[in-house]
């Protein structure tokens, strides 16, 4: 049920014809209240779109009405006449719910340095208010999409109260966030400054720590609307874990349908000095293009993975460094460990374990194989 | 000539075996005096093969009289037993020469994590030593290659003397070194101090540039030998302008053969607060995996260059970045500029060029474009 699993909450997604595909390609998801609270995180990108400049000041006083998502263009890169789009689709959008412009979160997704068709984008606008559904949130899902090939959703139901999900994001998976648009939503009872808290802990250990390719994106976003509907006021702990095990769970999709992806690589760094150092190593590895090609032709070449922690500043003795590839310890003290052939990466899951023998801190990126189908896709996107 | 160039210098390139093909993969470069002072860059990486800590010891006092090679094996990740082996190689090429064990640099090339075969790495230092020649550059150049695919060789003629050089590397070409091995040599007569500062300039305005995929080699190594044979003393600047020719007349050729290239990169940030600045952004823009896709695919994709730009902490302002590719200006004032249609990238030569608008400081990486051949390569690497 995505977005509207949560009481409270209506969406919708509808084709407005920005796609050349004729795919759907706009997303509604209105907070119908009691409350109205809202957070957001927002890429680390200094480049930032004009949705994400705009936005950001929309939930900066915690109130939030309706989000508003297009794909099929990012309106990125595109001056002062971007933010005047951005700012108008804000305005139709509060006009066609009855809300005030500055409570209107804007999202966009897609190619930079174009400007969004207005016209149809507006009609479309029309179009979701008028298809707003209790159970528009498996539609809104699917008009977020790109070059994604499934939507995805998630929910925790807690005893009286929920918390849904919907996200997009397929390559550009990157560091503090990357093209990543998710809206989170929630009928718990909860004020902006626990909201923001919560979904800041919650982004921190799962969709921050997905890096696809290493590229960080000029719009990614994560807002979180709470409507207070269930009457349900829950503990931080209890709101935290809720919205974790969201993002967690979306996190995993959004892994799973990376571009291109063959292999999904899991890169845990153990007994790091801290869990900087260990976000550090894991990163370096992640991000190791060798490394990615290896993983793609099934080639445990683990020394891709020391040449990897080697350029890291991480607290390690390069002679005390053991690294496992599924299971098997590949690398011990170094240098050579169990027989490389014993490796089994035939399936889809690859879990790389790093121990760095100077802690006990640990933490764990995702990320994919670096591919054929990667390259194409992303030869092939803008033309 | 290559390494045989400069005068006091003879040279070979044989066949060990430890190569599955066949090809030529023992290379050894002897420095017949008067002079024999030396000088080596090596990898930052923290992981260094067993060959890079041995030579570091062995140039430590400014003297070499041979450096020996050999392709078909990195020597890394090896342990205490992959040192014993270096130090093998180092014995016995001494032996075979009549020099001391501490003044023979090895360099090794090849996968990381296996052990040397020695039996016929011996046998191949004996035949090598029975083939110098003093026009035994080119050979020489021929035994260090691995996945390249044409031999790199460069001089740069003065008045009574010479600097001549050669490399190998193709893939991992990378900050502060790659997986790059160069020979330099010279008939100058200079003391090694002034030699390691004329390298350590040539170094870092040429071969510590190129940066093909971002990944940092165990193995880096760039020594430089000075025989005196010409008599002549030159100064300083005529020294490094030599040295620095040989070594970016090499990086362009490292970068022309490129594992699975199809276009040549070069990222050059102009008006930068500082040279930090500059290649900060310069080397995030030439690692960003969706600008080196989108250039394979012949697609002046500009939107992925402000991302890359985007995430440094360089000083600019996002409203006041220009980039041209090819010299079109697709975009101007961080946003459309000319009709991306308008760039041609049919050619194999690609200039992006970058204003920050915040100084007067200007860097240049050279990278390749991500492609279907390279994936190739690099998942086949090692099977």
């Amino acid at each position: 049920m995505s977005v509207t699993q949560p009481r409270g909450f209506r969406a919708a997604g509808v084709v407005a014809g920005l796609k050349a595909s004729g795919r759907p390609d706009l997303a509604l998801v209105v907070n119908d209240g009691p409350d109205h609270h809202a957070a957001a995180v927002f890429t680390t990108n200094r480049v930032q779109a004009a949705p994400v400049t705009w936005s950001r000041h929309v939930v900066a006083d915690g109130r939030a009405d309706a989000v508003v998502l297009n794909s099929g263009g990012a309106n990125a890169c595109t001056g002062a006449p971007g933010f005047q789009d951005t700012h108008r689709t804000a305005e139709h959008t509060a006009d066609r719910l009855g809300v005030a412009a500055g409570d209107v979160v804007v999202c966009s997704t897609g190619l930079i340095g174009e400007r969004l068709p207005m016209e149809p984008l507006l009609a479309g606008v029309d179009a979701a208010a008028s298809a707003l559904a209790p159970d528009g949130g498996p539609d809104a899902a699917e008009a977020i999409l790109t070059t994604d090939t499934v939507p995805k959703t998630a929910q925790a139901t807690r005893e009286g109260w929920s918390a849904g999900g919907m996200a997009k994001g397929a390559g550009m998976l990157a560091p503090a966030l990357a093209t990543m648009l998710v809206v989170l939503t929630t009928d718990a009872v909860v004020d902006p400054s626990r909201l923001h808290a919560a979904l800041r802990e919650a982004t921190r250990t799962t969709l921050e720590r997905v890096d696809s390719d290493g590229c960080m994106s000029t719009n990614d976003t994560v807002v979180v609307l709470a409507s207070g509907a269930s009457g349900v006021e829950v503990d931080q702990d209890e709101l935290t874990g809720a919205l974790t095990e969201v993002c967690a769970d979306l996190a995993r999709q959004l892994v799973a349908d990376a571009e291109g992806a063959h292999h999904d690589i899991a890169v845990q760094v153990r007994t790091a000095a801290t869990e900087e150092d260990a976000l550090e190593v894991a990163r370096s590895v992640a991000r190791n293009n060798l490394l990615k090609c290896a993983v793609f032709g099934n080639d445990p070449n683990w020394g891709r993975v020391l040449a990897a922690v080697g350029t890291t500043a991480a607290a390690f003795d390069p002679d005390d460094l053991d690294v496992a590839i599924n299971g098997v310890q590949v690398c011990r003290g170094g240098g050579v460990g169990e027989d490389r052939s014993l490796v089994d990466l035939g399936g889809r899951e690859v879990h790389i374990d790093v121990d760095l023998h100077a802690g006990d801190a640990e933490a764990t990126i995702w990320t994919n194989d670096l591919t054929h189908d990667y390259v194409h896709e992303n030869s092939a996107y803008s033309t």
